[in-house]
């Protein structure tokens, strides 16, 4: 069996997240399934890096697959972009050893978060972005980044109920680009928590908006509850960028 | 009566181009004239500085119209944004004179037309670029822009069958960018004719892939002919980006 790993790119406003559910049509990786298994004429399932939610993007998913298949690598991916539609795109295919696993090898990922701030919204953006039109105050922001940057339980910030498996991760940097209208927010860790960057993003939204100080941040970390913490921004503004492998 | 001068934002995807026809509702002067006669409880009629084609976008259009309604410019521009669909956006509403026509007094315009050039295609430009796998050569793209600038008669470019108003224009700017994998045209002018710049760009590719030399342009100019130029590309790639009004 040969094992093949896909890089793929979505625009998810169309879809129900990643993870395929009963109604494989809506989700990301019910489409790909779909056209894998007419490519291999047998059913087959792929692993991704891990769930991406409804309306959230990626510009790097990873995802791999076994097959009997002796397609070429290039026949592969002309043929997933010929019947994919078009805001699933397959961007590279490559042949990896037999043990490499899309998710359990992950050693970390990056995702950006895009803010649209300004007095109008933008007709382009309004699917990629999350707006906001009061004036944010990035020094707080950048303040409030520096104490999540590290070593810490997450719990707090995310939207787990309960977890046997241990809610520890690292963010190794957090970084705030203002280009215009526009604030990219990007995130570098060894693993995020169920909704972990859209919470962390309405917690630095109100410390942005000056309704809390950069220390709510502490706060949090010390109660570890997720009710002291800010809202839930929407998906639209997420984008998967890049699953690491190995070094980071 | 005041006269009231918008600027306009669009994402052209869903609609049959800015002009209004019989079924308003698929068409964005359709889509502001309903919601700003709604606003004045009288109907209203609004002129554009010009047309723009089904699925061609706007970041500067122009448009005014008169009114006997004393509403606040702000609260304008508010209620256009909260009744107008989410894609187009009102950046701006300003009062001007009552002699200002959004279409007469027009002196040039700015548009962008976008390539994605790439051995893959984008998921997230997919609606706001020309797909080219092809590998461009800029060098004889730039040769041929030198050419298009200045003061010609461009009916060959055009889609007009035939005019009896003046097919001379003048192109101040061409200019050519490469971004990562989007290659971004941008042209500057008094004005431009009917499908001008989409033809205009259907021959800059032909150049660009070695079909044609530079000189192609000089042909064209030469013939006059529409059947002489390149294919007409699709408007998706093309942005209205300013509409001038006196001095550029």
């Amino acid at each position: 069996m040969r094992n093949i790993k896909l890089l793929i790119e979505y625009d998810g406003t169309r879809y129900r997240g990643w993870q395929r559910l009963g109604d494989s049509d809506k989700t990301i990786q019910g489409k790909i399934e779909h056209v894998v298994s007419e490519m291999a004429k047998t059913p087959i399932e792929i692993v991704g890096s891990g769930r991406t939610d409804a309306g959230a993007h990626a510009k790097g998913q990873v995802a791999n697959f076994k097959t009997s298949s002796d397609m070429e690598l290039l026949a592969m991916q002309d043929y997933l972009n010929t019947y994919l539609p078009r805001d699933i795109i397959v961007k590279d295919v490559k042949e990896v050893p037999e043990r490499f696993h899309a998710r359990y090898n992950a050693t970390g990922k990056k995702y950006s978060y895009y803010l649209w701030n300004s007095p109008v919204p933008s007709a382009f953006y309004r699917h990629y972005s999350y707006y906001v039109a009061e004036e944010l105050n990035l020094d707080r922001m950048n303040e409030a980044c520096q104490k999540l940057m590290g070593t810490h339980d997450f719990i707090g910030f995310s939207a787990l109920k309960k977890s046997k498996k241990s809610t520890v991760r690292t963010i190794e940097n957090i970084n705030i680009q203002k280009e215009g209208d526009s604030l990219h927010f990007t995130f570098i860790g060894d693993g995020f928590l169920y909704k972990m960057i859209r919470i962390i993003m309405g917690s630095l939204l109100e410390i942005g908006l000056g309704e809390k100080e950069p220390n709510y941040i502490d706060e949090i970390f010390q109660s570890n509850r997720r009710s002291d913490a800010g809202m839930t921004v929407p998906a639209q503004g997420l984008f998967l960028e890049e699953v690491y492998y190995g070094k980071k």
